[in-house]
């Protein structure tokens, strides 16, 4: 399980049902029973393919959704004309997607992140790899654009600040107004960082 | 339980004892009885404070911790020469609480928020609240220093959006870089707020 790129099916199945019940109940409240009723396999088969337990796991579900979730933004960003209008179209996208799925569907790994952060060392730094992982890519992308390297990532992680931060406004409120109001401050960010 | 201003000394141990327990396991992990143990009192105490139990101290917990947080937050920036200095103020003091508590203390609410987003509506009815009042202290100010509302609003939404997705990105890369990029960005977009 120390790669992004391959997963056997089991695994997988168990890897889907632990990120769904992680993010309906909790880390600390899902237990292994649980996650293989979820999965229909015998709780045997999370021990084969994940030796370390839940926190195998836990580490797990951050990389794989964390991968998935920075391939879908980067997608829409590099669907744009340009970064600037990227942008924009991943916060009414997340804002679509937040609304759609009845203010259920976010970030996929924040909620466990924060709920871990300061309680279990493998997975906080699977998060932190998660997130540098967009942060990089982001950066790359305004760098891209024209902006030194500096600005560049104090940009990308503002953006994705105001993204995160939008989530959880949205999701408590029920309303896609934060995603918006974020989205409009992400694109004025971005397009003074590179017209500097 | 319905005022912000006046809770009995029994009854304040028990929502300090869950605020911890729900912050360092999370919500749905977290007993009566562990909450009874670390408050140092019976667990009829409990119910005789909380007669609505879990939900109804979860709702007390974002209430009490979401007002104290905003206070903390709103004096850091009114004792700023302007507006724009005070909102620097409040991001390199945030930063200096999170290094100094070895990230573990950041929003008192955010985790909380999201755990129950999805499944416990009374508590996010509480988070919401708690969250409109931020957004209306900051969007006061804002108009204040000169500056139309509808924008104003957008703007302490953004705001405050970047504060708490640096909290998630600094807890989880333990580096208060996060903070400091969102609190430069933050800055920028109220001076251009402001000065429209």
């Amino acid at each position: 399980m120390t790669d992004t790129t391959t997963i056997n099916p089991s695994a997988e199945r168990i890897v889907f049902a632990a990120a769904e019940l992680f993010r309906r109940q909790g880390f600390a409240a899902t237990g292994l029973k649980a996650i293989a009723t979820e999965a229909g396999l015998p709780i045997g088969s999370i021990y084969h393919h994940f030796p370390g337990g839940k926190t195998e796991l836990g580490e797990t579900v951050i990389r794989i959704t964390g991968a998935g979730f920075q391939e879908l933004v980067e997608t829409i960003i590099d669907a744009g004309t340009n970064l600037v209008s990227g942008i924009d179209d991943a916060f009414a996208g997340a804002a679509a997607t937040v609304e759609a799925s009845d203010y259920a569907d976010a970030c996929p790994i924040a909620t466990l992140a924060l709920e871990i952060a300061s309680t279990n060392e493998p997975m906080r730094q699977a998060s932190d790899r998660a997130f540098t992982g967009w942060i990089d890519a982001l950066t790359g992308r305004i760098e891209a654009a024209g902006c030194d390297r500096k600005t560049a990532r104090a940009t990308a992680i503002s953006v994705l600040s105001l993204l995160e931060g939008a989530f959880l406004f949205s999701r408590a409120s029920r309303s896609v107004e934060p995603l918006h109001a974020a989205g409009t401050s992400a694109v004025a960010l971005v397009r003074a960082a590179i017209s500097d």
